[in-house]
């Protein structure tokens, strides 16, 4: 389907537009013109109007959008109105800072279960998610059914986990751990690079003065 | 100076341009045409070279760009072509993770030391990074200057430790913590929201079948 093809840099700004959204909407604001809403996400309101054409027509010529109803829109195109079920693999510091993180639950991305090869965290708790051994993740899984698999591992494991993962029907994968991924093209696999937040910090430092 | 104007997304664009040159590099790759490097990082070429023309003119017309030479430039834009010096603040499990990442000092991005209140962490080295309780900041930023503060607190800490970072004349700060961070106008700070990575994710699974 065509709105396959759609980069990673728009649905990134589509994620973005939504996080501005719901600021917004916490700071009871209810219309926003597409030049204001452009302004807040650090787009120009063209790329935001294009963005947001690919997928019908919103707003109201001369009044702007809806907040909420914006919201709901992207939410849908996103994926996000519904909830996501994880498993998480690894649960060393980025693991654990993962399960804590309350932000995703929020937003409807919930683990089911975390996964480690450490006998000292098998059998612990972490905001409510139980840590099993590796070697049980088919059992667990058959127990709470989920979509999402979340690579916490040293990059010396995360290809064998992703194997893993992939021959337990998972289909969607992001990747923590600072190596490519081998995957069939049935698979999506969303890789993590913190280091591009600390790029963007040094440009805009080199400029302060 | 106008460069500062430059919107957010533009910088996450050039430091996903480095991190394509940087991949293209390792596999042994000299030149390539600016179709193929806006292909292999997901934007359209018209974006690519309107990118690069706000900061010069590179490439050649008919051969393309040079790897290393765009990448060398793409550095000096962005502000990585030398070292930066952090100060880590807050050493839990986000914290710890980011003092392992081993992509960070790489990129030039080096943790001078880390601050917590903990008394069980405080005195601890990890990867070579010593931590000090957070009244010591003053002291050890004499002795280790540093220009990035990196805050990977509870929410609840976040704005008291950014405010101490400002007072000890940080001037750009990388917030993890999930709240928005108060600072005036002569101090840079990047939010990090690590859901914008799972929305992405669910965007692409639910397009899959």
């Amino acid at each position: 389907m065509a709105e396959f093809k759609i980069p990673g840099i728009t649905v990134y700004r589509l994620a973005l537009y939504a996080r501005t959204l719901e600021k917004l909407l916490e700071e009871g604001r209810d219309l926003i013109s597409s030049e204001e809403l452009a302004r807040e996400c650090g787009v120009n309101s063209a790329q935001l109007r294009k963005d947001l054409s690919y997928f019908g027509q919103f707003g109201v010529r001369g009044v702007g959008y809806s907040i909420p109803g914006l919201l709901k829109h992207i939410r849908r195109i996103l994926g996000t109105e519904r909830e996501w079920f994880m498993v998480l693999m690894g649960a060393g510091h980025l693991g654990q800072a993962l399960l804590n993180y309350e932000f995703l639950p929020k937003r409807g991305f919930k683990f089911v279960a975390a996964f480690d090869v450490d006998e000292e965290k098998i059998g612990r708790v972490i905001n409510d998610v139980y840590i099993y051994h590796v070697n049980q993740l088919s059992w667990v899984l058959r127990e709470h059914p989920a979509e999402i698999g979340v690579i916490a591992t040293p990059a010396s494991a995360a290809q064998e986990v992703a194997d893993l993962l992939i021959e337990n029907k998972i289909k969607g994968i992001l990747n923590f751990a600072p190596v490519r991924i081998k995957h069939p093209p049935n698979v999506v696999v969303e890789n993590s690079d913190l280091t591009i937040l600390f790029d963007k910090l040094a440009f805009y430092l080199k400029r302060l003065d």
